[in-house]
């Protein structure tokens, strides 16, 4: 199984991500020096998963803390304040990107030590947000298999795995965990266009770990469905409201409309983290539009006609009406998620 | 627009179809002047849709007949036999294959004249079939136009248009007679996974005729109906059982489905030849299972982990109930199928 340090890791001069727009082809290694090299790589998607990009945001804090030259607080804070303005800006629709942003702020604001203090606070705290999340992961992991009966044939969607959450995995966690006492479980995995992460990512970490699994083109799923080979959906999410309508890759809510009409339960699988306790509803959650030639190229391959207009959304909103349950660390929530839902982790 | 004798035309010495693997690259020709040669080319997908597959399997009867150097009718019986059950073995699902051979072995069967008669009597029947599919898209475009209100908005799924049926298209010839009265209608293209026909074959055949449209991949279409984006569903079909449930390419179920839960009506547009009354239901239409690496690689570029397993269905059933209307040359029938759907056509 992938380590969390494979997936992302602070080392003395740099944030180290393994690049996923390489997988699965090569497993390399992508060094972010500086918080526009960061930025450039959350953009670009060599590293996603609103988790590990919440990860990555404080590794970046923590990196730029240390090369800054700043000899005193006040100097130090300015430049980590514009660190934290470009690594927010990077991608909009994942809470735990500024979940993260805002511990790192609020450490910030609260030091009454020397800059290496707070440089040294802020790598702690980068690497304490991983472990945490990891953390997590095995516990949303333990809860989410509960739900899931002996042979479940479980459909899952982009890549919620160890890849997207710095380890682990929270929609694969449960797969996971689900497999250490189930070999029978079987997982149907959507290869996610336009930007593959289910066959490159979410197959590649199941061949991995040895789960049994069969990729399908995404609209082969509601054949799934209509033959009764679909026992349970499971999903990340990127951003969930407070009623629980769930933000996560284009194509979830597909998913749940086809489980909802099958009779087929729909777990969303994300940490407390990734709650957004700020917005009532999904219709809040801003929407990342992303390029045209994410789907009328792939691979320098020109795919449609020149000048095809494209529309090519990142993320859907499930609304919590399609959702049988939100597995976070603490456990299995149900509707009405207004009462059910946790706080965000601290 | 791409005028029939483009889409295939039977030449002196061969079958001549715009190869559809090509485009939207390159249009070129390619020239099947055996049986084995046209079998290969509608395997391989350079001819393809219901309606255009029956319309080349009566040109290859033709051809066949003409290169044959039997000089007595029960010789010549006995080759077009033979290229009858090699060209009726080249794809499963669609009906119009076995349509359009048996159209021809009836003629064979029933000839009293020389092998050259036979010979004059298959080319002319060839040329009536292609010049009659595209005679029922003209009636299915007016009947369908009918059914779409001034600047609807409409969704498709693959490629039913003019590349599909010899000219002119089933639900592209309802997008292209409501766009000849009505210039405001806009149509949703889903790209269509695996082989991308909606970006590679409709973006190009709406591109050139100069009707507004959008590309998205499958996975966009879920929140296009969310946010009301969606005024219609409109594809075709490569089998129709007698009650109504209608094969059509992978994915075309999941969106009938989308349009059932969010109110949109889906109307799937086909000639009688794609009526199988021969089957009371669509548990009894054959679906093709396609090669792995139709999913796994794009152009030579490998999009999954070596060894992955694949599940390729080419098609899926609409079940009748999601079915809010079908549309032939006869006009537009509703439910009960069993009692308003047309006869084949002869």
């Amino acid at each position: 199984m992938l380590a969390p340090a494979d997936v992302i890791r602070l080392e003395e001069d740099a944030v180290v991500l393994l690049d996923q727009t390489r997988l699965p082809g090569e497993r390399v290694d992508r060094r972010c020096a500086t918080v526009p090299e960061l930025c450039a790589a959350i953009r670009e998607l060599a590293i996603r998963g609103a988790p590990a990009i919440g990860i990555a945001a404080a590794m970046g804090m923590a990196q730029a803390a240390r090369r800054s030259s700043a000899t005193g607080i006040p100097a130090l804070r300015a430049e980590l304040a514009d660190a934290s303005t470009q690594l927010a800006a990077s991608r909009p629709t994942a809470i735990n990107l500024g979940w993260a942003l805002g511990r790192c702020d609020d450490l910030i604001a609260g030091t009454d030590g020397t800059p290496d203090d707070l440089r040294a606070a802020l790598g702690a705290l980068a690497r304490r947000i991983h472990e945490d999340e990891v953390a997590r992961c095995r516990a949303m992991g333990g809860h989410g298999a509960e739900l899931l009966a002996g042979g479940a044939r479980v459909l899952t969607h982009c890549n919620a795995g160890g890849l997207a959450t710095g380890g682990y995995g929270s929609a694969l966690g449960v797969v996971r965990a689900a497999h250490a006492r189930d070999p029978a479980i079987h997982v149907w995995v959507g290869e996610t266009r336009p930007l593959l992460q289910g066959a490159r990512l979410t197959a590649w970490e199941l061949a991995e770990d040895g789960i049994p699994h069969t990729l399908i083109a995404d609209v082969a799923a509601g054949q799934l469905f209509s033959r009764g080979l679909v026992d349970a959906v499971v999903f990340g999410a990127d951003r969930i409201a407070r009623n629980g309508d769930a933000a996560n890759k284009i194509g979830s809510y597909t998913l749940s409309v086809l489980a909802a009409a099958h009779g087929v339960p729909c777990y969303v699988v994300a940490p407390s983290s990734t709650i957004d306790h700020a917005i009532a509803t999904g219709a809040g959650i801003p929407i990342e539009e992303r390029a045209a030639d994410e789907v009328t190229q792939l691979g320098g391959r020109v795919l449609a006609p020149a000048g095809t207009p494209v529309a090519n959304p990142a993320f859907d909103v499930t609304p919590a009406a399609n959702i049988t349950a939100i597995v976070t660390e603490a456990g299995v929530h149900r509707a009405p998620y207004e009462e059910s839902l946790p706080a965000a982790a601290t």
